[in-house]
């Protein structure tokens, strides 16, 4: 079996000033091609412990993938304690060497520097990865049965690389059992509740077949895996699909604005937004999504009272009696928005996410949520108790699972 | 010295379906403290992983943080294994019994379950953690020299344990050296580029003092670093703050949007937004800022052609002529804004994020950005090659730098 460890390399993965997306981003697709990642480590720009975790991490896996420290700078030692690892020569790698110079001359215009040109030597017994988005070359080494690919840190120049060379190659010369993953998206229930609902469901459950529950944004994912392909995980997903019915958002790994910018697509409908409290957030969720400028419009973000009044239509006269944060002002919001951009639904957002603007009334975390269409305007509130972060991004998660339940 | 270890567990962090945010807001708080975290892993929800870590960990460092596996769910192994591995039995703790009571029947209202209940015991040789925003309770062991702290995977309830219990006991137990960072921010220039200035300076820098070049979204951050109380680290950063002053954005570890928001304040200027191609990302950013109120009125998010006309008087003819994608469209978004939402400046963004929509003459990656405000227009284009995600992302910290230029 391949078990596979992922090592990332960088003092800024330890003083926390990075966010590790690379890890997980390799995970995924590695899974679909069938490796199991048992572990992931991660160690600074220091020779020892970066030596020992390829040391330590070489007993338990025969897939060692590697990311980071391959920098200009003198804090990237990787490339060179990789050769010395090995115990390789450094030699300049002619197709690399091009590559550096064609992205220096061609694609930057800008003089290019000694330190640049070194960026194409590698180690002289490994297969070099060429980089065709950036300057460091990959490389891959074997040893005593284990693979090492070692990679860039800068995320688009990695994946790069993932895909045009080290996953075919993975698959070529691992024998890999696809692990199969069936995942759906719950909303208004929370993760003890889901398990106890499913308790006999869970107790059922074949050996070959594992469920996990994700939860995220007071929303759950349950997961059914199984690396085996005779496992009956598609009629187990079916069973569980029956059991979660009233609380299931869609059967497949979605998240909610995907399954909301689906059902539109299918309906043929179009959106906009008013975002008072979610300032923006949730048309960043729909503008993500490629493609969404055939369902999504425009948004009006109205912080501001003025703005609401003058670009919304929301009257004086509400603001003054209800409030910015109130049912009658997010209602006004949503019809506003969606007769200036003339959309067929429209949904509005307001409330306080905090650290300051609560009152004894309307604490932080109060939120009201409208959706206008032609016919009628639905309207609903929540109250969230996080940081202005989570709180934003709840809003956002609950707003859209209420348009999702209100779009006709 | 203290050396400190995250051990984070959780298959979902193994598969990719979760990104960990957790080590690098640990890491952050625990740098602040004096504590240097050498090593980060993360392992999935698997006796064997989760107890060879341990062991293997504690032989490198006198403090273990775990976070993960205490959930309600049959696939938290994290309890009974610390159970095992410390030689304990479960034991209920009064307080925590009491808090989950609490929270099912004051807060969420709901039926409190058997499995609920269950969350309250713990271990009878460690030091209890109440848990003040959630059911499972955080342990606290101390074994042969080495002390362990196992908590929540849940952010917000991992980071109150935190701040109220853990951060607090670690500096009265341990013997702790502040590390000292200090951080500026440049904008422009390309890491190598610098490194090449930076040759000279980085040679006389003294023993206790370290650099760090942390490059992110086209722009690079460079921080010294000290143990050594002693160290001349201030005087270093004035040096180096005299060597990159062309391309400084500011002398502290702020955000580009953090800096932008501060100069606002600091010349009592409001800002407005007109968003087309960042579809509502440079609102969020502002808007995920405390306080942005202050600042901040509002914006349009023209993704239709038709929004650009009504809300931000985009004239037919421009659209026609020069395109959506354009520097006169952009300019016009740019003063439509600032003339709607009556701000003293405005910023507006078009282009094209991919994957589609490219052409030979506005290739994927072409950008305009314009600044409005009482005087003048200022505008400006870029070229990025990455992905939509990353488009998006560039597109805003250019426009936000280009903004903080022209703000007169």
């Amino acid at each position: 079996m391949t078990k596979a460890t992922i090592i990332t390399i960088g003092d800024e993965l330890l003083i926390g000033q990075t966010i590790d997306t690379n890890s997980a981003w390799m995970a995924t697709e590695l899974n679909k091609i069938g490796v199991h990642i048992h572990k992931r480590v991660a160690v600074g720009d220091n020779w020892k412990d970066i030596w020992s975790a390829l040391e330590k991490e070489s007993l338990d896996a025969n897939l060692v993938l590697i990311t980071g420290g391959l920098g200009p700078t003198s804090d990237d030692i990787t490339k060179p304690l990789l050769c010395s690892y090995f115990g390789s020569q450094l030699t300049v790698n002619e197709e690399a060497r091009d590559n550096v110079i064609d992205i220096f001359t061609k694609k930057l215009n800008r003089p290019l520097l000694e330190r640049n040109l070194k960026q194409a030597e590698v180690p002289d017994n490994c297969t070099v990865i060429q980089n065709t988005r950036g300057t460091a070359p990959g490389m891959w080494f074997e040893k005593e049965g284990v693979v090492y690919v070692s990679m860039p840190g800068v995320p688009h120049e990695m994946k790069g690389m993932m895909d045009l060379y080290v996953l075919p190659r993975i698959q070529e010369i691992f024998d890999l059992k696809p692990i199969r993953h069936k995942t759906l998206l719950t909303a208004g229930i929370g993760e003890s509740f889901l398990a106890e609902k499913l308790t006999g469901f869970e107790a059922q459950l074949p050996e070959s077949v594992k469920m996990a529950y994700l939860p995220n944004y007071g929303m759950v994912r349950i997961r059914l895996s199984s690396i085996d392909a005779e496992a009956p995980i598609d009629e187990q997903f079916e069973l569980l699909k029956g059991m979660v019915s009233e609380h299931m958002v869609i059967d497949r790994d979605l998240s909610i604005q995907e399954s909301v910018a689906e059902k539109l697509l299918e309906s043929n409908k179009t959106i906009s937004v008013a975002e008072s409290c979610t300032g923006g957030y949730i048309s960043h969720l729909f503008t993500s999504i490629p493609g969404s400028s055939r369902f999504f419009m425009g948004s009006v973000i109205a912080y501001d009272n003025a703005v609401k009044k003058k670009l919304l239509d929301v009257s004086e006269e509400t603001l003054n009696t209800h409030g910015a944060v109130s049912m009658e002002t997010v209602r006004q919001m949503a019809k506003g928005v969606r007769e200036k951009t003339g959309t067929d639904l429209a949904l509005a957002t307001s409330g306080i996410m905090g650290p300051g603007g609560g009152t004894e009334n309307k604490p932080v975390g109060t939120v009201f949520v409208a959706i206008a269409s032609q016919e009628k305007i639905e309207s609903t509130s929540f109250h969230f108790r996080f940081d202005r972060k989570r709180n934003i991004e709840l809003t956002a998660a609950h707003a859209l699972d209420f348009l999702r339940k209100n779009m006709g």
